[in-house]
């Protein structure tokens, strides 16, 4: 269904599109015009349509978009029509946070393995998962066959970590490690850094 | 020395070039050519000629960018040279490991102040802070002038919290809720969904 070549900035839009949808369906409505899902996500509705009309459109004209279509097709679009399991690699205050947010699960993400390298933290349970040592890391992970990793390591160990989750076959690393990773053109990689996202609006602030 | 009009998305990438320069630094590197740069950050030296010839440029024809220079200079136009008091709202796991993140005070952010509403957490130390009560929230960031806040209450309080942090004077925000704020024009958002960052790797995933 998806065409052989979608921006990757166009992509980068579509799980901010299904979250304001859901947020939608939720508060019980159920068709919306390109207008107001723009209003909604501080976009325009020439963006929204743009966007959209690379998949096929799913609007029509007059009526605006069927919510629950539109949900469901984009969860095809992002593979979310099943569970991904995720692998998370260290296991202090912020790792041990992820693992019990309440937000993945019902979103398709299970944190199917955690791992850390302190004695006092492996063998301990988090949330429902028992941390493992890193040790076992590479062989744990492809035995599951999974993609998917959270880092949330130290800066100075991020490196030979990814490096070692991209021996054990894993596609995808969302970072949280302060630091910018150097991995295989095939890997992709997401960056959460608080303090990136703060100094982008301390640009803004600088007048006051 | 900032230009009158700067797009949003070349600001968006000057935190990058920053902390990749730190890195740099150290490393013990001294002069870094943008092709060099842009290895790092998985962009092209086009790219960042272009951001940075916004400013006056700072490269030097065949020696490449003085990294000592290039971070002072990119220092001043964020508005780093200062630091940036917080306050953060939601003291639950997320939160807490926030206020205790190690990468914040070394790159000029201090949280400040810490609120919730659980008569558990109220008046607990985190790290450095005693957790307030909400109720005092605005009138504690009034005081305080404070202009930054993070968010990290669940998603049903986020809008009414959001709304009285705009109240208290804030004008930027880090939201960690799941939810899309609607906030005045002049209140700056920045969302991090770790759900949002992973769907959008998925969709590159669907096919192994």
């Amino acid at each position: 269904m998806n065409p052989d070549y979608v921006p990757d900035i166009v992509i980068s839009r579509l799980p901010g599109y299904l979250q304001a949808l859901n947020q939608m369906a939720k508060e019980g409505m159920h068709t919306v015009s390109s207008q107001a899902l723009a209003e909604r996500l501080g976009s325009t509705a020439a963006q929204i349509r743009k966007d959209l009309s690379l998949f096929g459109g799913f609007g029509k004209q007059g009526t605006g978009y069927s919510i629950f279509h539109l949900i469901e097709q984009l969860q095809l679009i992002l593979n979310l029509d099943r569970i991904w399991r995720v692998a998370l690699v260290g296991a202090g205050d912020l790792g041990r946070a992820l693992v019990r947010y309440q937000g993945f699960a019902n979103r398709g993400i299970e944190i199917a393995l955690v791992f850390d390298n302190h004695p006092n933290v492996v063998g301990t349970q988090v949330g429902a998962v028992m941390v493992r040592h890193v040790d076992t890391m590479v062989a744990d992970i492809r035995a599951m066959a999974i993609k998917i990793a959270i880092l949330t390591v130290p800066g100075e160990a991020a490196q030979s970590t990814a490096d070692s989750l991209v021996e054990a076959g894993i596609k995808a690393v969302l970072n949280y490690a302060p630091v910018t990773l150097k991995l295989p053109a095939d890997v992709h990689i997401q960056h959460i850094d608080p303090v990136l996202q703060l100094q982008r609006m301390m640009f803004y602030l600088g007048d006051d």
